[in-house]
């Protein structure tokens, strides 16, 4: 077996054996295939894709490079959520403490933002204190003690697939449906769950802007999950319009209390009650999907979310007092009401400029070193079939910087579009998949 | 313009632009574009292909990334001939004294072997004090004095050609049309030639194993030259079994001297006199190609070219001795007649599989610096239609080794097939195309 006869193999369409697969990504790890074989061989990958099995033998050789939790100590279900991201997807920080608080554990590993996207982590980073890189003992005790952690991918969870990442981002090779499974998998493999709930949004603000390529990932997604005998639904959700209605940092981790303290039913609590009432029912806590999500809402009436979620925050070593009184979180410097200037309803938003209007307020990063303002984002006022009025508020934007709120307030006139007729709004759950 | 979104419109099946492709070249030479993005590129191009004009520009941008030797101040055409190379093919040795003695200048870079073909370079450096490393000053001086000169590529001669010739070659993205075609023409073009003449190999030792793929090459070799407003000519000839009855680098240039002598009228003549012939009427010295045939077969009966080809050896500072008296060159340590065990006529000659033969006897090189024998070989006594009696001598085996006679004579063996009626012949020229 040598690297160029593998790399001609799969450019000529032909599948690998699980050894093989298994040769490529040892020999990549540990140095012995260079990067500009890989890149080549992640190309064809890309052009002339894989089988089901290959992507299993993918994922498993990402997975057994480096560890998996073990928690078998822990006597229970384990269930976590994937996201494939967006604007304003907080999902997150309501599910775990929803779940854990129905006796399931999850044990979230999360991302950054990326592009026009937030992440869980830089979320989770705006309250003060917050440790996303606790170590896997450390993990574990946490876990233990409340049913829930969110952390960060460490060095130790699939080291392939971080090497793999950052070649793929540089050589165009990131959208690959079965690169981007394996990616996923590994790392949620190595969580060490029974089951996986998974939310892959599609429309304007997602990665795959058509829903059939959503669907192609989500099939490769549930397949690959099951040939690790692991539990998986998948929900198709909308992306054409942000989730909820805050963008930024400490502005979705505020939305996300607001939800956990009953206080908002918008489409954020809609999308999140579905979710987190199917890991309840993978975690064997419910009989069937809508007793799963009864219970989630029984658990946000009750106040044991909430409660819940002080727990996981003040475990991970966050300021609770934030969460408990948020108004006291410190403000931008900047704060802009957006008005309209025309009359009618909505009936499009582009919610990739609208992530990028984030990202330029200052709650996202241009390069890896850019430091993310976790106060900065934007709060919209009013979405996609809303009647909107000359002069009436269309959003807020907050930022540090009156510069950004200038070009942020253009860009996000211009990402709007309007109808004199109300237009249908967008499903919210386009699709189940089992 | 960037590295990865220019991967990504490549991978997406879009066509450059003459700057973007000039900007991946330079950036790339120059090093800002590390090897593993391009490398993804070279990938991207192989599996999208690249249109004409994409196809022009490259080669163009390859080209002016190294120096163009100006041969204006010789009066008088300029013409080389390109064979994509296979298994016994010497005309060049035999062609570039012919044209000369018809008073054409024939500026001729060549190669080295490769896999299982010989290099025009390895069968000149046989020839003691051959030097084929000649600067491009030295060059033009032997040029101007007896009208062709044979070297290898210089580091001046497009040196983008040199850097991406090395990543295909472990990357798997060799077999592409267009990387190809811009790899021989940058270096052709390069010679400051009027005209080329292409020997397009097709067969079971050839590269392109197909004809179909081999009009492919020739077609976009054609239109890149005429892009250049290069007049040229393409035969697409015959490699189902190997030229003339002469395998490795002295027993070629033996061969070569017979030829040039007037001694031998093989295969290998009547296709030297072919390309040839479409060398002088390129160089406008004959009206037709049937008239330049004729100007060719003369050059050898009246001894021109013979006498050419020691002026050139002289020039080169080769030993002139062994080409007038090739008898008194050193022979191998052993020497092993083939006789045949079986009754019957010859109908397929694996020549990839002879060429490995020369090879593994000691006339190729397995890596890069593994030292050549020059006069280890193969001469062939049959050829395909030959009528073989069991005992009779199918071929003589040459090498210093004996354990390699003994390995080469069971795989000279394995590629011959035999059958009980007399098969056609392989029709040496194909196809001509203007």
């Amino acid at each position: 077996m040598n690297a160029v006869e593998l790399i001609k193999k799969k450019r000529d369409g032909k599948a690998f054996s699980t050894d093989e697969i298994s040769f490529l990504i040892n020999h990549y790890t540990t140095g012995h295939i260079p990067d500009y074989q890989f890149s080549a061989l992640l190309m064809a990958i890309l052009l002339k894709g894989m089988t089901v099995s290959e992507t299993a033998a993918l994922t498993n050789s990402m997975l057994i490079s480096g560890k998996i939790i073990n928690l078998s100590s822990l006597k229970g279900n384990k269930v976590d959520k994937h996201s494939t991201g967006g604007v304003g997807d907080k999902t997150s920080l309501i599910i775990a403490p929803i779940v854990a608080s129905a006796g399931i554990y999850v044990p979230m590993i999360s991302g950054r933002g990326l592009g026009h996207t937030g992440g869980t982590l830089d979320k989770l980073e705006s309250i003060p204190g917050f440790r996303t890189d606790l170590s896997l003992s450390e993990s574990k005790k946490v876990l233990k003690k409340c049913g829930s952690v969110l952390i960060g991918q460490t060095k130790e969870i699939a080291p392939a697939d971080k090497l793999i990442y950052s070649l793929r981002d540089v050589t165009a090779t990131v959208e690959s449906i079965p690169l981007i499974t394996a990616s996923i998998m590994s790392k949620k493999l190595a969580e060490g769950i029974d089951g996986l709930v998974l939310d892959i949004k599609t429309g304007s603000g997602a990665f795959m802007k058509s829903q059939k390529d959503s669907i192609r990932l989500t099939n490769s997604l549930i397949q690959t999950a099951k040939s690790f005998n692991k539990k998986v639904i998948a929900f198709i959700t909308d992306m054409n319009q942000p989730l909820g209605n805050y963008i930024g940092n400490w502005l979705e981790v505020y939305e996300s209390i607001r939800v956990l303290n009953g206080k908002i039913k918008n489409d954020l609590y809609a999308l999140a009650i579905k979710l987190a009432g199917a890991m309840i029912y993978l975690g064997k806590k419910a009989k069937s999907l809508q007793e799963g999500e009864c219970i989630a809402k029984q658990k946000i009436e009750s106040g044991e979310a909430f409660k819940k979620f002080l727990e996981i925050v003040n475990l991970q070593g966050g300021n609770v007092n934030y969460i408990i009184n948020p108004e006291k979180y410190p403000r931008s410097r900047f704060v802009k009401k957006v008005h309209s200037v025309k009359n009618g309803f909505i009936y499009e938003m582009n919610t990739y400029q609208i992530g990028m209007v984030s990202l330029e307020l200052g709650a996202g990063r241009r390069t890896k070193d850019d430091v993310i303002d976790h106060k900065a984002g934007i709060i919209l006022y009013k979405k996609i079939g809303d009647d909107v009025k000359n002069g009436d508020i269309i959003c807020e934007l907050r930022s540090d910087s009156n510069s950004k709120i200038t070009l942020a307030e253009q860009m996000i006139i211009e990402s709007l579009k309007f109808s004199k007729t109300k237009p249908s709004i967008p499903k919210l759950i386009k699709k189940v998949i089992k």
